[in-house]
């Protein structure tokens, strides 16, 4: 079959020839790919900044947001079948150990990661397992959700675990209004009666915010953590989600917290510094925030077949990645590149 | 000032001039009426339903769904000033002791019930304490709110007590879609993710639930329980909200329950008898439901603010209420009826 | 090998020579049985009370709680090696439906129940899989916790619910001090700070009871639901947890409830009935309660491991079946009776 | 009355005649000293470190750790009766802002602390509320748990936080055995069957942990990281509650978590400082802890009443306050030292 690998750091990408996979072990599923996102971690990957954490050897097929159709499986896959639709669970776990029996998968102590240590979706196949694929609701159409497979899951399972600590009234702060930020503005209002407050840079980024349900937003143009203040009567966000997480948005983010509210964090980049006197006198809590579970990407699903998240999408054939590298390095994409095979 | 009365039971109220209230104790506040909604429980004050369990001595004034304007304060009240729109909790509470200090002011130890057991806001006038006083936001008027004082209030506490549990795609069936579900249908979708059913009787009620939120509509035509297994794929519903609460409806909403699904009840009237086993091999829950706390109606307030929460009302002079009753007996009124001073 | 099976109903058990299982499955274990607990569900699937619910084809072997020793595996079992020590989670599960994959996966739609529906444990070894295999801490010996499997977990998910509702100084009471009931007082005492009230008609339980951590017993003496009530000030109790089920404790567990209290129910029996305006206006729960989880079992064996919780135990040759079922069915044992291969 | 006050920052305290407070407002409350722990904030009051925050005018009372009877009550008491043993929350609350209606009356928008803000309990008596008296249960003696009112109450408040993540089996990491450490020893064990792991500095503070209920300890000898990880099997510890805060306890703290585990930082001092990128790779929660509510503290004295938690005391009379303040600088107390007028 096709497949788009990394046959060196710092190298282009090369579309090969290589072997279909099979669903040799008894959860194995194959499943025939719809559509694969392209991320910017998959630009990280080329630059050589996974090499060491992944230790994956090259050449391999890079693509970790992937959907698609179960083409084959093993003996013992009870939850799906040959032809059904399906959209991939970034991570494939064991099940067995303490955090898949609480249901907590994204902390499997056994866990692989197709796309970055392993070989993932810019191709026609991929080998999962059965714990890994939820079926897709009628109407939903691979190509169209993939994107939500790893991106989408972030911003879904750090919305849902802000959603949980917030009443009607309350304020929720979004920081960041892009790629999941704007899942993240969806899924909020969508199981959340909080007032929803985004702040980002961008004016366009804030006006769509707008659109798809953002109840205020604040321009991040240095006067954004006083606005937030003046916004809730002078107390502070009961919770604040930050999609940056670099170029002080840490700093800003708590410091726009109200007496023992929580700060969840979601981008990355810069280091969080504060004092512990200011944690303690205010009580506030800081929460990270890794991708999110199989329950939750079923969850999310489920809203997507609702209408309540969508994604704009610009799909490109397989055979056509480095055009959709290249757009997305030089900016040219607006919302998510799609791969379809 | 005038105040309609209860002068006897199975007698007519009766339009009286009384003493106004005065905001005497230090947490004291007098509230000027702006609209009291007229109840079917007035209806079974005046048959004489109450009068063992309230001990109330007669004649006093009725209504305890009541909003208005802050008239005098006492001493010691510092959260609202003269003049301020409020809508009232329908309890008085103690703030002592260790329910109200939970937040849980509802079972309040040393509670009052104005319109109850004291007197209550069919009158100009009407004694409560700044423990009771919520704020209303700009652009809600007290004569288009006061009836989410109690029922509204009910309906939100138990919606928001099944949200806690409820994910995006789960199931939650509302029996009943009169006075109290109608809030509860918006209520939940303004908060919840959950895929939402409403079964009644009525074919109109279920044209409006669909109106204002539900995603689905059962008829309660006596396959009612079989068309909710069958919605969930023979699964049941993750929760169950019963309005209703007589006529079969208990064993019928045990019946449409998930393994480790949760029944919550609201409306009453007949016994809830479930076999032991049942309870244990499915693992169920029932819950039971009372009106909701202070912090609660803060909340159905801000979803009432941001048009979330809407009520049909029709609104009486205040010296107009033996029609404000007739009316309501007779079913001749569409949504709440307000009396207006 | 040898295993002790049912035959026919209303007939004795029989020693059969039976062919040992095999791990043939990628997730088989085949267990070597240290120790069979002998349960009165036992007595009850011999009377032929569970023949039309299971389902079973006769003969087969009785025995659902069950430990020993790892004794072959499939190819993919990662989690235990030959010669372990183990004790059983009761439930064979399918680790891929939604309840398993949220660590509820004693709600699991697929699963199956060795002793009950298929071959269990009155035997040399035992058919399971990986997922049902909970490693034992050094010095816990198989025999010594096999009773743990099924009625100790049952006794510790019921009192770890009712723990995280419960404060130090609210009030739990345990209704029946038996199998269940005295390993749920050593639970409730190792992970809560609550007051602890021990209800039961036999005297030597309740001074058992008291030497095992209850900080108060009531003998069932007709007027124990008034002692309750005067224990607790008059306010009734946060948390009942009834392991009787019959003979009116359902109605006098319920009483002894107060304001926003939660009635667990684990033994069963008799239907519960409550008027649905008791439960409304005390805002009470019903929360029925199956057996633990697998995360369950496991933090209970970290429990007896610390030796909080201890079981007495008299042990019978697996020779000597009848005996044991006899004494059992006689009452002529004291605490758990144990079949040893 | 004789109140020991600060007249000046760098003085000595001074013994000074001042008239006794008087309950004129309804909810006020006087209470005749029985106790008034002696606390390092005290030193740090001398210093002038509070000075600017608390804004208080001298001369003034401090003390703010107190406990004693009922000497005086406003009108509309109702908790407490003249002569009623009882402890004081260190803060008095307004009951009406939306924290103290859910009961976080720690995060009161009008609250004011005695012995920091107002006159303190260095003295015959102090004026507080009804809200923030706790009536001692019988054989408690103010004297004996006056300093519970505020360092045990920090400690219980944190301890109990971490107890409702923790299961019988995960590690809770204590950092730091000293006054408020060894209160979270006591109360960690009384409420939770997690393993309890306790790192200090001095062998000597190791050593009454064990004695005290700790189930491991570890010399924070530079090693104590390292010996974490290999306690945990190499996965770290559900929760680590931090009583330092300072000299490289943050960092050491964080480190010593597994995934998905929770710091909890009560001791304070230095910046805690984390790579945005480990909180997300590893998904952590860093959660400030302040006094606990009043409910906090009525659970800790029930747990003093069941002689779950202890205090050594060395008491002084209040005459001899220089040398109790002398004493404890110089650090020749053992355990919490309590002024006795």
């Amino acid at each position: 079959m096709r497949a788009v690998q990394v046959i060196g750091y710092h190298d282009k990408l090369q579309l090969n020839d290589v072997p279909e996979p099979t669903a040799d072990g008894p959860l194995d599923v194959v499943v025939r790919i719809g559509g694969a996102g392209v991320c910017r971690t998959d630009l990280h990957i080329l630059e050589g900044q996974w090499a060491e954490k992944s230790q994956v050897a090259l050449p391999y097929t890079i693509g970790h947001e992937n959907a698609g159709w179960v083409h084959a499986v093993g003996s013992a896959v009870t939850n799906v079948a040959v032809g059904d639709a399906v959209i991939l669970h970034p991570l494939v776990t064991c099940g067995l150990c303490r955090a898949c029996r609480f249901g907590d998968d994204v902390h499997c102590e056994n866990n692989r990661f197709p796309g970055i240590d392993s070989d993932g979706g810019y191709a026609e196949y991929l080998l999962t397992t059965a714990r890994s694929v939820v079926p897709l609701g009628d109407g939903l159409e691979p190509a169209a959700v993939a994107a939500l497979a790893d991106a989408g899951l972030t911003a879904y399972h750090a919305a849902a675990k802000a959603a949980r600590i917030l009443h009607p009234g309350d304020f929720c702060v979004m920081i960041g209004a892009g790629g999941l930020g704007h899942i993240g503005v969806q899924v909020m209002k969508a199981i959340s009666g909080a007032t929803l407050v985004v702040v980002d840079r961008n004016p366009e980024a804030l006006t769509l915010a707008s659109e798809i349900g953002a109840d205020h937003t604040v321009l991040a143009d240095g006067g954004h953590v006083a606005a937030i203040r003046e916004l809730t009567g002078g107390k502070g966000a009961e919770a604040v989600i930050d999609f940056v997480g670099e170029g002080g948005a840490t700093a800003e983010g708590v410091a726009m917290l109200r007496q023992a509210g929580s700060y969840f964090v979601v981008g990355y980049g810069e280091n969080i510094s504060v004092p512990t006197i200011d944690m303690v006198s205010s009580e506030i809590n800081l929460i990270g925030n890794l991708v999110g579970s199989y329950n939750d990407l079923v969850e999310l699903m489920a809203l997507a077949a609702q209408g309540k998240v969508t994604l704009h999408t610009s799909t490109y054939a397989l055979a056509d990645f480095q055009q959709a590298i290249d757009d997305l390095d030089a900016g040219r994409v607006r919302g998510r590149t799609i791969l379809v095979p």
